[in-house]
């Protein structure tokens, strides 16, 4: 769908986490990057090799990819002179970001004009149904978080990494920017009208093969109130049959919700699965994903240990252990 | 916003059910109402005077309001030739129907030509923002269902006459098609983009008197698995002090969904209840609302006795009994 190898543009980035996007593609199809872009100001670095557009063409880049959020959401024109440039080196855009390529007339015009494509990945380019409830072939597993922004993706993304170096069936679903920029397809599902939310993620993931997994990449949490929903229809669509918790021990409140604390691991099992049973009574949570960034070696090896013993489930950090003791739980299922 | 008094089109309803829209506007603003305009093969009745465009236009009415649901999602041939005739007797339309008045080419050149107005309610009109969790000065209530189509609606329409009828403040909020037809205004919820549902529940009920109530129309059920994203949205986007459970005691299965069964009033209860203190931990879940039209009186009220008696608390069919026991509960948080 979106033809790579990619260049990866940073823009002005203020923080690493704006660039999450860019982040994402380069962690996990380090090989679809050929390098970075940034600008002036810029606080982000993927260890990329820095390139300006001419080199990234010659180095066969085909598509610039916009691996930063905007501010106050403006493309903003110092960005916009990049893009312009980059349809006239014969690049394709993509896009995560809410306000359009498709809308800035210049680009729109631009790329008309040299016969270049701009992928807005955010926006659905399917009439999804209304969900119908039935029972799918196939296993399915979904990441849920005690906030957003937690680490479910890279849980998703490393279970279907190690079921593939396994010899297992598997396909990691992307149900956001990020994971469609890297995968090239999925469901933006936080820009599906709610009716159609539940059948979009039926949609994505079909009947398949008895001993094939979705790997479903979470959105949102049940206990962020401003996405709470968009994280049930992922439960209710996607009929899963195992869960794993995600969880990051030192955030301090929901993002953005200074007034909500995070709740315990124990309370989101309880919700999530007594909502996950509504659509599959035999749905289990499996395992523990825990983003251990903010702690050293040992605080996170004890963290992990201790929440094993209090939850009685394999708790690891995948992405920096490892996903084996997850993927060995849901092989058991 | 939407011109009274209304002049009710029942089209060709093939029953009842399917002209739910123009009951539930007879029912609760007759005032707004001048006649009923049917069509050969309609068998629905909402006991008005039926009329002719031009009768109907010297008797006052200013919109010719669709209150019938349109089969095969295709606006007919026959509705069509209504349709036109009102714009060039001088009504205004109202639709809630998925398939817009808008789209259909005839109409909005017409409507164009006769300076009227096309109203297509399901659509929003509002950029709503992101939910961002603040408490809001002022009460609310909302319904809660085992299932879809269930009287939530009827609940919150006959709470708010109650209230009103006590001296009480209160507003309905609509949330669907037909509460909007019948207030005149509200969110179409299930239209809105998956990520700002939260934000328009919020934006439908905003800081208000402290003793003001705002009675928020229930959608779909944590229970059905098309629909559950939305409601989720509502629970946290309203931050409801108070649930009411909504009931319908004949049904065998989900609506829609013929291998899900319903789930008990207890379940509800805990599921809701749990979901609801995540945005506000002194929710309540303050009575039992059933739709008891299937049973006969005496079968109703021994019904919502054994109810009471099992859940401990008020049980009533608010369209039948009143909803005055619900309001007195209401009272008291």
């Amino acid at each position: 769908m979106i033809e790579t190898p990619y260049l990866l543009f940073l823009g002005d980035a203020p923080d690493p986490l704006a660039a999450k996007v860019a982040q994402g593609i380069k962690d996990w199809r380090p090989d679809n990057c050929v390098g970075q872009m940034r600008l002036e100001g810029c606080n982000a670095d993927m260890g990329l090799e820095d390139m300006t557009l001419a080199e990234a063409k010659a180095a066969g880049a085909k598509t610039l990819v916009i691996g930063v959020a905007n501010r106050g959401g403006v493309i903003s024109d110092k960005w916009k002179a990049v893009l312009m440039d980059a349809l006239d080196e014969g690049f394709d855009l993509a896009s995560g970001l809410h306000n359009l390529l498709r809308d800035e007339q210049e680009l729109a015009a631009k790329a008309a004009e040299t016969g270049r494509t701009l992928h807005d990945v955010r926006i659905p380019t399917v009439k999804y149904p209304i969900a119908d409830g039935k029972k799918r072939t196939g296993k399915r597993v979904l990441a849920v978080g005690t906030d957003c922004s937690i680490g479910k993706m890279y849980t998703a993304l490393a279970l279907d990494a190690e079921m593939k170096e396994r010899g297992m069936k598997s396909s990691f679903r992307a149900t956001g920017q990020t994971g469609i920029l890297i995968t090239g397809e999925g469901v933006p599902l936080d820009a599906v009208i709610a009716d159609f939310m539940a059948g979009a993620v039926e949609w994505l993931t079909p009947d398949n093969d008895p001993d094939h997994w979705d790997v479903i990449e979470g959105q949102g949490s049940l206990f962020h109130i401003s996405y709470s929903g968009v994280t049930l229809a992922l439960i209710h669509g996607g009929q899963p049959d195992a869960l794993i918790l995600c969880h990051e021990p030192t955030r301090t409140h929901m993002r953005g919700l200074p007034d909500y604390a995070l709740p315990s691991l124990e309370d989101l099992r309880d919700l999530a699965l007594a909502l996950a049973r509504v659509a599959n009574e035999k749905c289990e949570v499996v395992g523990i994903s825990v983003n251990t960034k903010a702690l050293g070696e040992d605080e996170a090896k004890s963290y992990l240990a201790s929440l094993e013993e209090q939850l009685g489930l394999p708790a690891v950090d995948p992405y920096r252990h490892g996903a084996g003791r997850l993927v060995d739980a849901l092989a058991t299922i």
